[in-house]
């Protein structure tokens, strides 16, 4: 990059916050998705709204790439600066502004940490439902930017349902502001829900009004073993055809609950082949009727074992199964690729089946949990990416596991984003018009091109989950 | 239009769906909006969405108008075809595809009517909860395209919230298929949400997935009375604040009691300046215990009286006044103009006075009542289109409630959507480089402007509720 313009960047953020070392670069070449990485060119930590939009109109006009990131905890490579140029990161712009306990709502910077917002509004009776498993460290501005999911989404829907309005700085620099705190609002097309999970291709995002609940009273949870799959997936679907929505229901296969057991020794069974961890919210009569009920229904469905939290420490040691699945598969092998292939709900135990076929088919190891209540599964695969011939493996078997969910009326991808991991896979949920139509819509926000080049989609036609390591280092070197 | 493109046009539909008699052209020449009038060349009414596909490619080939329609209901003269050109009637797309009871969603066709996928829903015990005032003969096409709201908008959100999937004809005759039954998706931008409430100015609507809830199991209405417009507004605060949120509170006003009063006998006191109607669902017990409380709460905040109704029949008497409101309204002047201007729900009695003062200043009629619960006003103005004098001074009224909407942190509109009687107000709500940014996503979509032209956007920087009359029937007449 031109010194003139490290230069005029540096004069609008400060030379604190305008980082080209090398070590501070490589510190961005990357996010929580393994196998992709690329080097950008310069990192700016804006503290404004101005300053962004300064920022965008340098990049717009010289055709600079601008990757907006938080906390990078995002599993679809969305922050590798793939093409190098600008990484905006957010984390200065973190304040919550307005707790409006009139409206529910909550007005926030880009740069606040989930949890954070979930900590502030709980304090005050209220609630913020998502719960995407990063909370503790990714931001809002993260949320948004990839639509973030979690535990709630059966009951409680995702981001897109929370977000009322939204600040955002167009490529031009031009400052957009769209929603707001009305509970309805008509007026125009709706850019806040088409920017929500917009993967940061299409605007800078600088500031979010979202939706807040009264907090619920009481919430309660229990464990169910399974000795069948069919079992599991019957308890799930029959719960809701007893028109009973838990706040959430997840799902823990067999070779996730041997990883978990071996890692953090909570006394899972070995001998069964599904858990649920179910949790139900609201006022208390309901919650308790509710999970009186539900453990009838597991039970005549052949469950093997109900056990329900009579403590909120019971209650955290049950969810402990699920809390610490990812960490305990990531340590088991060096490279730990999570998946998020989804399917309408009732498909579930086909989809569980198929992903079980599809690792023996092509000998790897994949340990499948994740949303039951939502058919959101997590496919994780325990592999290395030293050992080339394992990881062609891999992506054969991903490539089978998102046709599968496609053919199952599921998607690709149910909360992580497409970024560049299943850009390749676009085509299979969508025909070409429909991708055409996106790009077109990408267009009329980003003529050039600069926000988050490579994302979404596909620049090549080669359908693949892992890429090669992209090296940006000598270009970063060239800079100083 | 050309002779031959008709009999191109009715080759496709069949001559029985293909109208341009002068008689069948002039009903639908309007729809519920008043002031607005313009004929079209053509009605084509197609069966399917290979019809709809091949009436496109000709129109945009041909640069023809396309008007689609459902039952006419809006209040925003959004489907008068204010071009000419053809309107696509979609009424005999109205089946009911699927009702799938496992991942609570149901399909149907763009024509049915709103209340029949209600009923087929409630038969199942789901529940499809937007309920916008013209349920019983609105389109869930049309519902879709305005993204209609109704009285239980503040617990359960509007159209958007259930709308899953869509199938859609984009002008140039492709047919895309955004979202699906997944309740989470991530899966490139989220064209679904952006269709919803489009207004017909992207693409024709040709199926519609919706999410289903469990139909609540008990519903609890009451009706609570006020000495000042205060007193009501604090009670609806006090609510909230206590972390309740009722299925649905609705506002009358003094002015719109009178008038309710005298055409329905139904027994509202003359001497009160505003009234609730409230309604709770859930499990019964929750039910009962918030009926209690909001009680309680109304009269702390010196309600004068509160009536709980005691079955489900004096339910429905409650319910009356609030039912026939537009009714009584519009029999009183030869025209009544319905607005819906929207105020976050704390500045809702700020609101309601500003109204009044308004109304006050250039001796115009208006009666408010609406969505107390999500601050979605209905100020109504009695008036007569023959009068010029007062149209003129109804338009400066409106001008001057929108503003003050603006500036309490509002929108022009809530629920009915920009269309025509909007269009000039856009400007007040949003910034250029936003409706820019929002004409180049139109665009997109419709690069030659032939999806309902003259709507969302408006062609003259003319302020306006009002146009005049557009005839079209000398062009009608020249097609035969």
């Amino acid at each position: 990059m031109d010194k003139g313009l490290i230069s005029g960047f540096r004069d609008i953020v400060g030379s604190n916050y305008c980082l080209y070392d090398i070590h501070d670069l490589y510190a961005y070449s990357y996010d929580s998705t393994p196998l992709f990485h690329a080097m950008p060119d310069l990192v700016l930590m804006p503290s404004c709204t101005e300053e962004v939009s300064e920022i965008m109109k340098i990049a717009n006009k010289n055709r600079i790439p601008i990757v907006s990131r938080g906390s990078g905890t995002n599993l679809s490579g969305g922050t590798v600066p793939l093409e190098g140029g600008i990484v905006l990161n957010m984390l200065r712009m973190n304040g919550m502004r307005e707790i409006d306990q009139e409206n529910l709502t909550c007005t926030f910077g880009p740069g606040i940490i989930t949890a954070k917002v979930h900590q502030e509004v709980e304090a005050l009776g209220l609630f913020y439902p998502p719960d995407p498993g990063s909370m503790k460290i990714s931001t809002m501005g993260g949320n948004v930017s990839e639509c973030a999911g979690g535990m709630r989404g059966l009951k409680y829907g995702v981001t897109k349902d929370y977000i009322l309005g939204l600040e955002a700085v167009l490529p031009s620099g031009e400052v957009i502001r769209v929603g707001g705190k009305n509970a309805k609002d008509v007026a125009g097309y709706d850019i806040t829900k088409l920017l929500v999970g917009s993967e940061g291709t299409l605007a800078c995002i600088t500031e979010i009004i979202a939706k807040l609940l009264p907090l619920p009273e009481a919430k309660q949870t229990m464990v169910v073993y399974f000795h069948t799959l069919t079992s599991a997936a019957l308890s799930v679907q029959n719960i809701i055809a007893k028109k009973i929505i838990p706040a959430s229901i997840e799902f823990l296969d067999q070779a996730t609950m041997e990883v978990v057991e071996a890692y953090a020794h909570i006394g899972l069974p070995s001998d069964m082949r599904a858990m649920l961890i179910i949790e139900q919210d609201g006022p208390e009569s309901v919650v308790a009727h509710d999970i009186e009920k539900m453990k009838e229904i597991c039970l005549k469905q052949g469950a093997v074992e109900v056990q329900i939290a009579q403590t909120k420490e019971e209650a955290n040691n049950l969810m402990a199964a699920r809390r610490s699945a990812l960490s305990a598969l990531a340590r088991k092998k060096p490279t730990t690729i999570l998946e998020d292939a989804t399917v309408p709900r009732a498909s579930l135990a086909q989809m569980v089946e198929r992903i079980e076929a599809v690792a023996k088919k092509y000998q790897v190891e994949i340990c499948t949990f994740g949303h039951a209540g939502d058919g959101n599964l997590h496919p994780t695969c325990l592999t290395d990416e030293r050992n080339h011939e394992e990881i062609e493996r891999v992506e054969a078997a991903f490539a089978e596991i998102f046709d599968s969910a496609i053919r199952l009326g599921g998607t690709i991808t149910g909360e992580h984003g497409v970024g560049i991991g299943k850009a390749k896979y676009l085509e299979t949920r969508f025909n070409p018009a429909t991708i055409e139509l996106m790009k077109r819509v990408k267009n009329a926000f980003d003529p050039h091109g600069i926000m988050n080049p490579g994302k979404i989609f596909a620049k090549s036609n080669r359908r693949r989950v892992v890429v090669s390591h992209v090296c940006g280092c000598e270009r970063a070197n060239e800079i100083r």
